[in-house]
């Protein structure tokens, strides 16, 4: 037997961050782009623009920082307080895997299969 | 921000046990009937046992015991390691929801909302 979980996180009753969010965050910053992000995800560009509005409406905090344009185009990038939260999603999500692991060996233990 | 998780086991890459699983388990235990248990959660008797015997099968292990009739019926009621399953779900699910809270709480630290 072995332990599973899905994890996320909410502001007044709303959804904030999860997995998914975190990724396309995280992906975001990593491309500096949110239509490469959006690409690397599946998503249309109007669809991932939509996602990280609903999120930083939900976290009442702004996320997306967008460069002016130019021949190159724009880009986006994460605010400070956007590269914060991804970063304590991650060490949650650590966490939390880590000791649902223990917590499950411990409550099972010598539990056949 | 709060956080929010959904655990439930595998084994063999099939779900054997949920809180709404072994809520159903639990029912039965209580009120010795798989009838009632099935009543208290809006279940049919059918779909009920359907739901007990798949756990059954993906656990390997036996859950039920069957009482032999008469006139106030027979009656269900957990075998011995049915219920040992049901309580040590129940300490892996306390200790799992305690500690997310607490790494929640430690990841997340000194951001608003």
């Amino acid at each position: 037997m072995e332990p599973r979980a899905k994890i996320w996180i909410e502001r007044d009753g709303r959804l904030v961050l999860s997995d998914y969010r975190v990724r396309l965050l995280r992906l975001i910053d990593e491309s500096g782009s949110l239509a490469d992000a959006a690409k690397a995800m599946g998503l249309s560009y109007r669809r991932a623009w939509g996602k990280v509005k609903e999120i930083e409406r939900n976290l009442g905090v702004p996320l997306l920082e967008s460069a002016a344009g130019g021949p190159g185009g724009g880009g986006s990038h994460l605010t400070p307080e956007a590269r914060r939260l991804v970063d304590q999603y991650g060490n949650f999500r650590t966490a939390a895997e880590a000791d649902l692991t223990r917590n499950f060996r411990k409550s099972f233990e010598d539990t056949p299969g």
